[in-house]
């Protein structure tokens, strides 16, 4: 069983299983963990459901996202509890538990990469995978006080990991300082394929800052100022196309439809009895109608093209990551729902147009962690890594 | 994935690897399905528990019951579902699904071996291994209309079995009919250690037909007509000690008290999300004092001592399996919890003593099945079988 002393509940107790890694190489030295959605030799895929667990079998291959770290030298540590299906941003699993959030502990971790920002924050391993597919690195980024990054869509392989909506879903990460998330992301993401321009311009959407409570903006102004002095004053402007529901629903009947695609057959056949917020949602992913996709399809292009014109080549919007610090534990389904819903209003730009978004523990509320987000073009994930790293060296 | 055409939610969907079984043998022909508690060499044993599933690993060795199955030409065709740790009769696991009852599908399938009793209730199998602590073979012979025992305590081998209560934990099996049932019986059982006299006395205790209501009352009294056909007239008597609350108790101390001791420790250092119903039980049987267990422990001395008194070499209690054919699955938890409790009280005689008891398939009500029980002294476990066959054989 790896990390015997893992109270946080952030790793699953599998057998534990040597992983061979590179002895030398960019990433020795490191630790981290991985999201039970890929596959690692030796070990089942469980994806946070007890039936796909019991059909995952142990698998012989490992996916290549892990296997770029093993072969950069890092040691693999175990696999992360995930949110069931990923389908969820409230880290609480009905089956495998709730990972703690090692910076907040009465509060939840986030989801659905919950056991990956957990291990990080609670110091059981220097980094770990997780996915975004709406939310699910950059929430639990948010809400556990890390670095975390929504890569540009395809940029890193997601080949053996289970989907969840696939012309959605990233495979992301987590790290505590910023130095180690470079190192990561060097691996990871290589050099960017266009280089952005020296100078960056910084963008401050008004409409997704406007979303803001003011307690939250309040607290949100330190870390604005701290980016704009590393980046220079931001510009202020609007991002949004139509309105913030557009936005929302169109990215919510892309999600639905296609993870209704992926596991609606298997859900149909075996009946699982899926958690709290999972079974709701994926009965609700079944009524999507492809005429709503079809026109939630239209409307990302659309959107996609209309980010590309306001960021063009030195764009970064600079914008909350979500709605607020991470609800407390004790907060009823209703209250998560309505959280879950107002920040997939401000984390779906990056869904909806497949750019890459870092979010960067710089704020706090309440004793709490709360990130900003720094969000680019297609293509400049590892400008925003050293962006981010300006930032973090910006007293 | 065994038995793809299982739309009874019987069988856990584990990659299909083949277990070989002798080419000749007393169950040739014979297919059968094993309780997810015992271990099968190629399969993990989840025991209808997720994160036990994710500790399990692949098992490397096979349990012995299952040994001497396979080894008679029985062919393994998959683990079957449990309620979770064995420590429920509802038959619906909250993370593994509830399944079928063959004979009655409006109605739960009763538990813990839910699997195996659906599994042959729906014919997906000849017959079926499972365990019973506090009824979990019998209840659900009761509710799917099938053969069901549960042996005398320690006859036959639990290796390679998870616990619930040692003490208590026996392993059963289901057969649809009575031959099949007889054939597996002398494979798992053998001959009696010490044969019973040729002619039985047959005893109904009042003390246990009482707490019947007029109407279940009612529906077995043709059973018992069958059975005094076959067997003679029944003895009216008495069996309960002090009085029903006394067997009731002290019998819930003896499994609360075992069942923590057994999984207190990991549930405690892993806080696993247990199911509705099983996580109140867990917590309950951990308040449990070491003097209440060994109150239960002398009471069951004197029970089990007076229970042989009444039997003697040649007494069998003719009663009801349980309180009722089973609740509807529409029934809420605390009507599910009243009928526990009150099946309770009939299923410990055989839990306290030890002592054999197997459930016939000979009455009904609304359609639905109902169990009458045999009861015998210790090792009678083949004599009831043959017992039972003479029952069934009587028109």
């Amino acid at each position: 069983m790896p990390l015997i002393t893992d109270t946080a509940h952030a790793f699953l107790p599998y057998p534990d299983v040597p992983v061979l890694h590179a002895g030398t190489g960019p990433l020795a030295g490191l630790c981290f963990g991985v999201k039970d959605l890929f596959d690692v030799a030796g070990y089942p895929t469980g994806g946070g459901q007890p039936l796909v667990l019991a059909m995952s079998g142990i698998k012989t291959k490992t996916a290549p996202a892990v296997q770029q770290l093993l072969d950069a030298g890092a040691k693999f540590v175990g696999k992360t509890v995930t949110d069931e299906l990923a389908f969820s941003m409230n880290g609480n699993n009905a089956h495998f538990g709730a990972p703690i959030n090692g910076a907040a502990p009465e509060r939840i971790s986030g989801g659905s990469s919950s056991g990956s920002a957990s291990a990080v924050s609670n110091n059981l391993c220097d980094f770990a995978l997780g996915s975004d597919t709406g939310g699910s690195v950059r929430a639990p980024a948010n809400h556990c006080g890390l670095y975390g990054i929504r890569p540009t869509h395809g940029r890193i392989s997601l080949a053996g990991v289970l989907d969840l909506a696939p012309s959605l879903d990233t495979c992301g990460y987590f790290a505590r300082d910023v130095d180690t998330f470079a190192r990561v992301s060097s691996v990871l993401l290589g050099e960017d394929p266009v280089a952005m321009p020296t100078n960056i311009r910084l963008l401050k959407p008004l409409d997704i800052w406007s979303m803001l409570s003011e307690d939250v903006a309040v607290a949100q102004a330190k870390p604005l100022a701290r980016t704009e002095a590393a980046l220079g004053k931001a510009v202020e402007m609007r991002v949004i196309l139509d309105n913030p529901d557009s936005l929302y629903w169109h990215f919510r009947h892309i999600q639905g439809h296609e993870a209704w695609t992926v596991h609606g057959p298997w859900i149909e056949r075996f009946c699982p009895p899926l958690g709290p917020g999972i079974a709701e949602r994926f009965a609700w992913s079944k009524t999507v109608t492809d005429e709503q996709f079809a026109e939630a399809s239209v409307y990302r292009k659309r959107f996609k093209k209309h980010l590309a014109d306001v960021l063009g080549a030195d764009g970064v919007l600079v914008m909350p990551t979500a709605a607020d610090i991470a609800p407390l534990k004790s907060d009823g389904g209703e209250a998560l729902e309505s959280y879950r819903n107002r920040s997939i209003q401000m984390l779906c730009l990056a869904g909806l147009s497949g750019f890459a978004q870092i979010s960067l523990p710089l704020g706090q509320r309440l004793g709490a962690p709360l990130g900003l987000s720094l969000l680019g073009p297609a293509g400049s994930d590892m400008r925003l890594v050293r962006l981010a790293q300006q930032i973090a060296n910006t007293a």
